[in-house]
């Protein structure tokens, strides 16, 4: 059933997926453990089901070494509604701060002025090149909560640190660079993610919250689902959850903790991400416009004269490179090298790089 | 792959999907299209998907016959989301007013309190048997919205005519009885379903709403994916939608169409539901508590003395005939009979029931 060729899926998200993950998913699509129905056709209050969720929160716990006083919720509506539960459940006197890194950083700040008092300190320096900021300085004494986005995923800007602001608990937009490298849960309030990069498929989120952020909450003002004490004292089924998608991040995890886990992930990232912004640099072709310390591991852009994009693109394609094309809004190009991706796949595109620069230089 | 035994999977949901589709889709599940990668792992802007997100929206407007003056919206969340975006986005300066049926309507009318006035009208009957009751008056002169629950999942209560409350916008949350028979759409103001019965798998929710409803809530104020006029005008892709829910519901669309839309639906389960309903009737062990008139087609309660509940649980299970076993809140069996159950499902369920009771009495 697969395609003879053998293809490398760069897309950001929905991304490409672990292949033994997807094969053994497709092998018990129909019949999940002899029982003669799908996972997708069983009750989330079933037996199977009750075993994968429970599964699924220990191998993220265990992978992220999540400390015991941080709870994980798995929700439905991607990272985007968490830009509206995040204030909603977390805005006190204080006002919020936001670092502005970009697109994703600006989305969820928007989202949050609709609640209350958000203060924004830019974290992006626009020239000579495309670089992330270091902050410290602030007006406020103390913030409700301070935002940030560690990847973002359009202009391939990633912290390669966490910032040093200690006013107020940390909030993290991680749905582009979770489980990536290893990072110190302890020194957040609260991380999340959309599934559909480093998870599973698209239309689930994950939240790891640190216990005494639960209590902020008035639960008789806010949509009940969006109310974090609430979706975990029902166990993240405060309605019929997305079991599927549930059963796919359980199956990704089980995966990356076979892989040797989130220091293995990262430096396979390293060297997967040096490769193909070693090619990019060495190139006289192609441009990526990101200060080399800001460079993200998991989306690199890059530009191309826009005379040659769409033949590029195209002669990628029928390499097996797909999905290469930039996010609509900022044009160009771009390559997601998720976790999932081999790293024989990114050989590829730097190699392919290389052999479409010798048809024009 | 597929088990040796035929069983039949009587769970209200996640449900049983239609097996040609779910065949389909295990056969396309790690090549779509010839694309090399799964509909999963593509884009939600990709070409592939977009013509299933348009196709998936014409489908559903062919089936259900929805005029041009109503929009189909894609979300996330299910129905419970929807207990507070209809609130959210329709309470105007009138009250609401919920008909309180049971688990469902009484779910949906505690949410809707937190953000406006809300009148409640019990319609349900429980003694001697449960029956829903026809309303007519009122307290207030118009309502900002008038809801109601067509079909009660767990009590297997189903109301077979529209309630002729003119006072203001019909709500009606069609979870459980969507496609299962005709309705006129525009007897209603917005109609509302979670997939994981009638449609897909668990993950999306579908949304019907007459235009001049759209414009009623104040964006600035609510949670952005929360709010119609904005998911509408995004396309139902305010934030990456759950593409592969949204595959298999417009699987199970063209399913439905294959098989003669909603009018052959409606003959089928009108056989069906009659067919289980006769036999508990004929029977002296079982017992179903709904007034004829108001009994479900989707979904039938019954009970059997206590002491014999978990064998015929078991046995029933040793015949190929899955998840019988009541909502935890109910206690007690119940046969969730969906579009995509087979009359012969019902029948080997029937006929499961005269052979367990012939056993005894």
């Amino acid at each position: 059933m697969t395609s003879a060729k053998t293809v490398y899926n760069f897309c950001s998200g929905p991304a490409m997926l672990p292949e033994t993950v997807m094969k053994q998913a497709q092998a018990e699509f129909l019949d999940y453990q002899s029982k003669g129905i799908s996972i997708m056709e069983m009750s989330h209050r079933s037996d199977e089901f009750q075993a994968i969720l429970l599964s699924a929160k220990a191998r993220l716990r265990e992978l992220m070494a999540i400390p015991e006083n941080y709870q994980i919720l798995l929700m439905q509506g991607g990272a985007s509604l968490q830009f509206s539960c995040i204030p909603l459940n977390l805005t006190g006197s204080d006002p919020a701060l936001y670092l502005d890194s970009g697109y994703w950083a600006k989305k969820a700040l928007t989202e949050a002025q609709k609640y209350g008092s958000v203060e924004v300190l830019s974290v992006l320096e626009e020239h000579p090149e495309k670089r992330l900021l270091d902050v410290s300085v602030t007006e406020s004494e103390h913030y409700s909560y301070i935002h940030y986005t560690p990847n973002e995923t359009i202009d391939g800007l990633e912290f390669h640190h966490v910032p040093s602001i200690n006013k107020g608990p940390l909030v993290a937009d991680m749905s582009s660079c979770i489980l990536s490298r290893p990072i110190e849960v302890d020194r957040f309030g609260l991380l999340y993610a959309g599934a559909q990069k480093n998870i599973g498929p698209a239309g689930l989120a994950v939240v790891i919250i640190r216990e005494d952020l639960l209590s902020r909450a008035d639960k008789t003002k806010l949509p009940r689902l969006l109310h974090y004490q609430t979706v975990l004292s029902e166990g993240s089924m405060a309605n019929t959850p997305p079991t599927f998608a549930i059963y796919l991040a359980n199956l990704v995890f089980g995966w990356l903790q076979e892989q040797g886990g989130v220091l293995e992930m990262e430096r396979l990232n390293k060297q997967k991400s040096q490769l193909l912004y070693q090619a990019l640099d060495q190139s006289v072709l192609f441009n990526n416009a990101v200060a080399t310390d800001s460079r993200s591991r998991m989306n690199v852009p890059f530009s191309i004269d826009r005379n040659l994009e769409t033949h590029f693109l195209e002669q990628a394609a029928n390499h097996g490179l797909l999905n290469l094309v930039g996010h609509r809004t900022a044009g160009g190009c771009r390559a997601s090298i998720y976790n999932a991706m081999p790293k024989e796949g990114v050989e590829k595109l730097a190699e392919f790089i290389k052999y479409f620069e010798s048809q024009y230089v």
